[in-house]
C-alpha cells in the first residue's frame, strides 16, 4: 500500500494562491499508486497579516514542522512594508527549519525563447546557502532619521554552516557533469571569502573526480549572459545566490520556469518547495500566472522524498508541454490542465 | 594660454599597462589648445609588490593626492592572494581620496553586438556609492581554520555617505531622462535598505521633475537582461553597484566598452578614472586588449575637469570607430590609432 505523506501547503499571496493548487494536483497525479498526500492548508501571508496581525504564530509553525514537506506559493504584498512578511514568514521558516541548502536548477527548455541571442545549452544548478550570511538579520541602526544615522548589516558565516552546503554541492556534482564553481567576492569580503575557499579546497580533495573553479560574483553575472553553458553546479552564499538565480531565471526565459527547494538535508525538519517567482501583484487574480514553476517545485518535492520516477514524469510532462505550447498565451488553468494531461 | 593639469598615471597590472597609454594620448589630442597635461607615472601594482613588497607607500599616496586627477589601468594578478592589491591599492585610493561616487555609464553603441537577442536602446548610468557598505573592510574571523570558525563582514552605511551620493544621482538625472531607480534589497537588509529609501524619498522632493522607483537587486538582474532600456540613472550601494555594472557591461557587448569614474564630487581630492575591466592576465602582453574603455575613461576625466567639448570629441571618435570597425579583430595599438585619428 502506498504510504501517505503529510504536506503543509502555504499558498501565500498574489499568484501564489493560483499556482499552488496546480502543484498539488501534479504531485498527486505523478505519485499515483506509489505515494498518497494529505494536505494541511495554512492561511499565512499578507491577507492574514492585514486581518489579524499574525505572521507565523508559534502554534502554526509547530504544526508546519509536523509535516513531511512544505509547498509554498509566494509571499509579498505592496501594501505591507518590505521585510515584514519576508523576514517574518519566508526567511523565518528557512532559518527555523534549518533549510541550509537552497537548491535552484536553471534549464533552458526546448520551446522557450531565451532573451539571449545565442544561449547554447543551459543546464546548471545553483546551490545557495540558506541559513547564514547577510540573511541572519544581524545589524541595526543608530540615530535613525537624523543626519548622523548609521545602519549596519552583518554577514555571519560559520565553518559549520559552510561545510555542510559545500558537501552537498560536491555530492550533487557527482550525479551531474562533475564541476563546481564557487562564487563569492573574496577579493573584497576577505574574511568570509577566504573561509569559503578554504573549505571548498578541503572538501574537494574527497571528490577527486569533481573539478572546481572560482569566480567573483561580478564576473559571474557576465558569464551568465555571455556563456551560461560553462556552469554545472554553482555554489554560493545566501545573498549572491539570491542575485544570480534571478539573473539565471531571466536567461532561461523567465522565472516562470524556475523552481526551488529549501532543503534541510539532514531531515530534522521538513523541506520546503517553491517557485522562485514572487507574488506578482500586478497580474494576481487574473488567471494569467504560469503555474509551471510551481509544478516543477512539486517535482523537486517528489525527488526529495525519494520518488525519482514520479518526479521524472512531471519533468517529462513539463518539457513536452513547453516544447509544444511554450510560446502560446494560455491561462493559468489551461497550462495546469495541459501539463496534468501529460503526466 | 591653456592651463596645465597634473595627472597621476597608474597603469597597474596586465592589460592595464597596454591600454593606459592610449587613454593619455586621447586626453592630449582631444584637449589640444584648451588644456595641457603633465603626467606623473606611478609604478604600483603586482610587479612592484612582488619586487619590494610595497602596495601604496604613504609618500607616493601623498604625491598622487597632489595631482588634479588620476588615470588608472587595472589592478590584479593571479600570483597574489585575492584582496591584497584590491584592498591595499585600488580600494585604499577610493576610500582615502573619498571618491564617493563611482560613476559607470552603460551604452550600447551602434556596431556592437549585444549578447541579447533584442537589446533595444541601452543608455543608462549607474551611480554606485564608493566609500561605504561591505567595502569598508569591517569584519573578521575567529577560530580561523577550525570547525568552529566564524567569519563576518559588516556593511556600514551612514546618512552622511548615502545622502551625498543620492544628491549626485538626482542632479545627474536632471541632465538626462529624469528617472532614478534605487536598487537595494530592502526586504532583507532592512536597516540599510530602509535608510537608503528614506533618504531617496526626501531628496526626491527637491527634484519634482525627476521620477523615481525602487527595485530589489535580484529583480534588477532580470530587467538588465529582459528590458535594459527601462533604466536611466541607477542608484545603488557599493556591492550591488559592483555586481550590476559587470552585468550591464556584458549586456552592452562586453566590459571592453565600459569606463568608470571614482569621483570625489566635493573636489577635496583628485578623482580617478579607469576602465571597468580587470587586468585580464590571460591576454596580457599580447597587444590584444581593447583600449576603448580606457579611452572612454579619459573622456570622463575631461568631463570631470569641465572640458565637455573635448570629452565629446572622444565620444564621437569612439562611436564612429565602433560603428565602422567594431566587429573587426584589431590589435590594441590599431584600435588606439584608429580612434586617435578620428579625434
Ligand atoms: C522574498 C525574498 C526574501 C527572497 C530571498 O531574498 O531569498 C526571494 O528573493 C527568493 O529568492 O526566494
Ligand atoms: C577589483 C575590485 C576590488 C573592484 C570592485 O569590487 O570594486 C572591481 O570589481 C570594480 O568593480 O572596480
Amino acid at each position: 500500500m502506498a504510504k501517505t505523506y503529510k504536506i503543509a501547503v502555504i499558498p501565500g499571496d498574489g499568484i501564489g494562491k493560483e499556482v499552488t493548487p496546480w502543484a498539488q494536483k501534479a504531485l498527486e497525479k505523478a505519485a499515483e499508486g506509489v505515494a498518497d498526500f494529505e494536505y494541511e492548508q495554512f492561511d499565512l501571508g499578507a491577507e492574514r497579516y492585514l486581518r489579524d496581525g499574525s505572521i507565523l504564530p508559534e502554534e502554526e509553525e509547530e504544526r508546519i514542522k509536523a509535516n513531511d514537506a512544505i509547498l509554498l506559493g509566494a509571499v509579498g504584498d505592496p501594501r505591507i512594508k518590505a521585510g515584514i512578511l519576508e523576514r517574518g514568514l519566508l526567511l523565518k521558516l528557512r532559518f527555523d527549519l534549518d533549510q541550509y541548502v537552497n537548491l535552484r536548477p536553471s534549464k533552458l527548455y526546448k520551446g522557450v525563447t531565451s532573451p539571449l541571442a545565442n544561449p547554447g545549452d543551459i543546464d546548471f544548478v545553483v546551490v545557495r546557502e540558506g541559513t547564514e550570511g547577510l540573511y541572519c538579520g544581524a545589524g541595526g541602526a543608530v540615530r535613525r532619521g537624523t543626519p548622523n544615522e548609521v545602519a549596519t548589516e552583518v554577514s555571519i558565516n560559520t565553518a559549520y554552516g559552510v561545510e555542510r552546503v559545500v558537501r552537498y554541492a560536491f555530492k550533487l556534482a557527482m550525479k551531474r557533469r562533475k564541476h563546481v564553481t564557487l562564487v563569492h567576492k573574496k577579493n573584497v569580503l576577505v574574511n568570509a571569502g577566504d573561509m569559503w575557499q578554504r573549505i571548498v579546497d578541503r572538501v574537494a580533495e574527497e571528490y577527486p573526480e569533481v573539478t572546481h573553479d572560482y569566480l567573483h560574483i561580478d564576473a559571474t553575472t557576465i558569464f551568465l549572459v555571455s556563456n551560461p553553458s560553462r556552469f554545472d553546479v554553482i555554489l554560493t552564499d545566501n545573498l549572491f545566490g539570491d542575485i544570480i538565480t534571478d539573473e539565471a531565471g531571466a536567461v532561461v526565459g523567465g522565472v516562470g520556469y524556475s523552481a526551488s527547494g529549501c532543503i534541510n538535508a539532514s531531515d530534522e525538519y521538513p523541506s520546503m518547495f517553491e517557485p522562485i517567482h514572487g507574488s506578482a501583484p500586478d497580474i494576481a487574480g487574473q488567471n494569467k500566472a504560469n503555474p509551471t514553476a510551481a509544478i516543477l517545485s512539486a517535482a523537486m518535492l517528489l525527488e526529495h522524498l525519494g520518488f525519482d520516477d514520479a518526479a521524472k514524469k512531471i519533468h517529462a510532462a513539463v518539457e513536452a508541454d513547453i516544447e509544444e505550447l511554450g510560446s502560446t498565451v494560455r491561462t493559468t488553468d489551461q497550462v495546469g490542465k495541459d501539463i496534468l494531461a501529460r503526466i
